[in-house]
């Protein structure tokens, strides 16, 4: 299932996408109506935090509203709701492994990949929709670079989980776009401030639930940069799997249901390039990763 | 005034200290009971985000009940009340200003006091109260560290805050010990997971607001493990101002109610000391700051 989070009449919901359409079904408004069910959540991290029995909720009143005569009036067309980010706001900061491909460590100036996860955040402020424009902040940065990652929503809360059973705290996934402010990296050390600009955490288009992606270790991802292919890489060339980042993590801080991860990015950035080619006005950054979408955003 | 966040029958509250007593205003009781204005924030994060206001409807408050003839059941003693943190949970991360007194960054093996501000985070879920009682971690670390820290907690949403305007943005202060994992922060390079086990962010006993505090550059704040003096410094050493973070981080951090900043931590820390001496079960530390009081944990 691909899950949605949009706002319509100046309300926060979320629904499943309707297949083959442009459009989303208005889970929230079909509870509402048609009273399917004894109780359904409120908001999508409520959702997430139940599961799979959310994911089954859902379906149901899909199909309540596909066997309704009126039904269609529960599906929203795109061009009617206004985008969010899949999880519009975190419980936390965003988690995010750095270095966690080998050759975006040596594109990096690192002299070997990190022999330790290596975990920084972003500002939950950060976050902003799929397909929105996204500010290039020119007063503080003239080097605001991508980073595009697989982004591991969590479902439920846990600490000291062990990497067997890491699968049972991951909800789903989603595609992230890492935007670093690289002198503020650099010159305030530590990446909290660098990394969490308002803006500089893209995420969607889709939360796609785990049962879609039987392996997060065998998707193609994909960044463009007005058109031209940036990174081209592969999951399965993280060093650090996303059941090995569940289980340090955990071993340290309290994952809570909507949680979200970012597994780190593959090589091609901005920074690596020669000479070093940082995001402008106008540009356009998509990545694509298998089995979830595209991720677009334009500069201005 | 000093407020403090409490639970009773398992409910949040939150109200000012009772002048000369062992014992808390229950604000949100003597609105419901007695109906004094129109209304009244449910939560302290609430509150804080009316800034002033919010202080000027707590006297109301407890003017009304102290005007009222059975106004004495209103307060309510500390004996009889569980201890919060007084922001529970702050909407993002604690944001934390590493090595920003010169010499506590020589005691960590700096060569030099930083030229920028470090800024790193710590995890909402580390957030426990004055006098609770908190876990060595002894499965995860061997070197858990404690560092006493003026708090500054933020009254009003900013971005881009000039230094001259920064106090706007502070709602008042608080006392907090930015324990760490040193084993973690060395081996995991950014200081996130070192810095956010469970309870290492005891926070309290107060929330003090800014009027009550005329110049945060001039209060000693002295750590005590067991009653040895182990930090006896003063705010003035600071080497980046309350107003200087304000500015810096909020160039690139939108600032929120009840976000938490931690102004780092003097000279006298475990690790400084030859040879390092880390924390165990059966430790007390207290952390004791000018005008605001004291904040004491034991360690199991």
């Amino acid at each position: 299932m691909k899950l949605l989070s949009f706002k319509v009449n100046e309300q926060v919901k979320f629904g499943p996408k309707v297949k083959k359409e442009e459009a989303v079904w208005d889970v929230i408004e079909i509870q509402n109506q048609l009273n399917v069910l004894k109780d359904f959540p409120k908001t999508i991290i409520d959702g997430i935090a139940h599961g799979y029995e959310f994911v089954e909720q859902v379906r149901k009143l899909v199909e309540a509203a596909q066997n309704h005569e009126d039904g269609a009036q529960f599906k929203l067309a795109y061009s009617d709701i206004e985008w969010l980010s899949p999880v519009p706001r975190t419980p936390k900061n965003i988690l995010c492994v750095g270095k966690n491909y080998s050759d975006h460590a040596r594109e990096m100036g690192a002299e070997k990949a990190p022999e330790h996860i290596v975990v920084f955040t972003k500002s939950p402020t950060a976050i902003a929709p799929d397909e929105s424009t996204l500010p290039v902040h020119a007063d503080v940065t003239d080097s605001l670079d991508y980073e595009g990652e697989l982004a591991v929503v969590i479902g439920k809360r846990g600490k000291n989980v062990p990497k067997a059973m890491a699968f049972d705290y991951v909800f789903g996934y989603t595609i992230a776009n890492d935007l670093t402010a690289r002198d503020a990296q650099e010159k305030h050390k530590q990446f909290f401030l660098g990394k969490s600009l308002e803006g500089s955490c893209p995420m969607g288009p889709y939360l796609v639930t785990k049962d879609e992606i039987p392996d997060p270790h065998a998707l193609s991802i994909v960044t463009k940069v007005n058109g031209e292919v940036r990174q081209n890489g592969s999951t399965k060339d993280m060093l650090f799997s996303v059941s090995e980042i569940i289980e340090t993590v955990s071993k340290y801080v309290t994952l809570e249901p909507g949680d979200v991860i970012l597994t780190g990015t593959p090589a091609g950035v901005g920074k690596g390039m020669n000479p070093s080619q940082f995001l402008k006005a106008g540009d356009e950054v998509k990545i694509a990763i298998e089995g979830i979408g595209t991720l677009a955003n334009r500069f201005a």
